[in-house]
């Protein structure tokens, strides 16, 4: 359900999977079919679609409860990558009622960071229960950042960079197409000012072209110092250097491959046990990666 | 259940938890008790504690079958940081029937590696799902072939490091003790024929005390490089640097906690949700770190 960039990348991931067969694609305007949709079945509501075991959310974070709901009241499982850190606990507690009302189950915020970053916190949680983890994002594009830059009056298109400078401290570096006729100085002050952007640095750069500079690369430095029992220094790293919704698009898919194998509710990636992720037989992995 | 370099440290994580009490220790001979056990109750066998709700099993590998066996008869969960990769297939198979027929649970393997490592390696799948995941190790002190070492003649005591050389290939240094009257190099050579280092480089040196060279520590460079969908070139580490028996301690400590959360059964660590493995209740978890 929904084909931006998440939705185009979670296609090659099932196109690439050995064990998904794509029911169709839901989107607003389902006359608009891209080229490498043919032989996809696109329409513009999940009730035109037969035999449908998961819904894959990739639509806005903001429309993902909504679309949750309609599925589950379905009968249809749901995965989603809501990214709003603050307000999952709700959507857990809204879509695990329906889903238990429905008998069916939910994997929310299975991206990679709320998603896979989130599980390996929990584990280097449990290997040094005590100390601070830092989750360092970049360098890369941040994609609330950019749309907040986009929202400003006088503003064509805009790119947010997010630059780790360490302990979980960004900067943060706008880069801004500016509309014929107003004024860029007026437009950076404007950024600086935004709730987004006023207790980070921020730099904002005029160019030509958005388009011209950007790259969906992403990264993560994840780093935990802490206390293993009563033995301090122990030392954790967790690093990846990524194409950001191709990542996305597979981890829904991933997901969608383990929310089969979860009882009635709603889980957070946490809750996953990760070999039900995996295709295939426990014993296959068991043996192969343990 | 075992009070060498595991038992010390998971004592001292239990000590650390907040929710864990220490029902005793058993020790092949529970006259013997160290300053540090004052307050705790040391016997010879689990029959003589009461109340105990897991056993985690700090003995050597080759031990664990047997003594998992009897905590399950005695219907207690048991959690164990078996180590032999080739061989956790039939444990799990044996201790899967026993743990089912008590009605118990147990987790086996759960160290760092096999154990956390075997986590991310099962999340890095996840992420991408075709490509080469290496996990290179150290440096840092290889137990397995410090005592290979240690039981060739000659050896008054032995230390073997494993040197990372990229790509999961890994040199050997070993430091040898030698007991009066007997040959370095004769015991340099049966080293090296040796099949744990036959296939290795190995470089053996002579050592006044093995005491004098030995560090704990250990470390791991977990590196995958793999597709998600069909976007190449998608780059993941994991390291660590970490006093050994410290961490193994400590996981065997969180996987305690997760035994109980589990349906009866045997289970590797990629089949346990993370959140499991923490204290308290899930709530807090995911609003805390998802």
């Amino acid at each position: 359900m929904g084909y931006g960039n998440i939705g185009r990348y979670a296609i090659e991931a099932l196109q690439a999977a050995e064990d998904f067969e794509i029911a169709g694609v839901v989107r607003r305007n389902a006359s608009q079919v891209p080229a490498e949709l043919a032989g996809i079945k696109v329409v513009s509501s999940l009730k035109d679609l037969d035999s449908v075991d998961v819904a894959i959310l990739a639509t806005p974070t903001r429309k993902v409860e909504e679309y949750a709901l309609e599925a589950l009241a379905m009968g249809i499982n749901t995965v989603d990558s809501f990214d709003i850190h603050t307000k999952i606990p709700a959507l857990h507690a809204t879509l695990k009622a329906a889903a238990e009302k429905a008998g069916k189950a939910c994997i929310i915020s299975a991206g990679w960071d709320p998603g896979t970053d989130s599980m390996v916190r929990a584990i280097l949680e449990a290997c040094a229960p005590k100390g601070l983890t830092y989750t360092n994002f970049g360098p890369g594009m941040s994609m609330g950042h950019s749309v907040a830059v986009k929202a400003i009056e006088g503003v064509e298109d805009a790119l947010s960079m997010t630059i780790p400078t360490g302990q979980g401290v960004h900067r943060r570096m706008v880069y801004v197409q500016v509309k014929p006729g107003f004024d860029f100085n007026k437009i950076a002050a404007a950024v600086k000012a935004d709730p987004y952007f006023a207790s980070d640095e921020t730099h904002v750069f005029q160019v030509e072209s958005v388009d011209a500079v950007k790259d969906m690369g992403h990264g993560v430095n994840l780093v935990r110092k802490g206390v293993s029992g009563k033995t301090q220094n122990q030392n954790f790293q967790f690093k990846m250097s990524i194409n950001n919704p191709a990542l996305t698009g597979q981890i829904l898919v991933s997901a969608a491959r383990a929310v089969l194998r979860q009882k009635p509710g709603c889980y957070t990636m946490i809750e996953i046990p990760p070999v039900d992720l995996l295709p295939g037989d426990r014993d296959r992995w068991i043996s192969h990666i343990v």
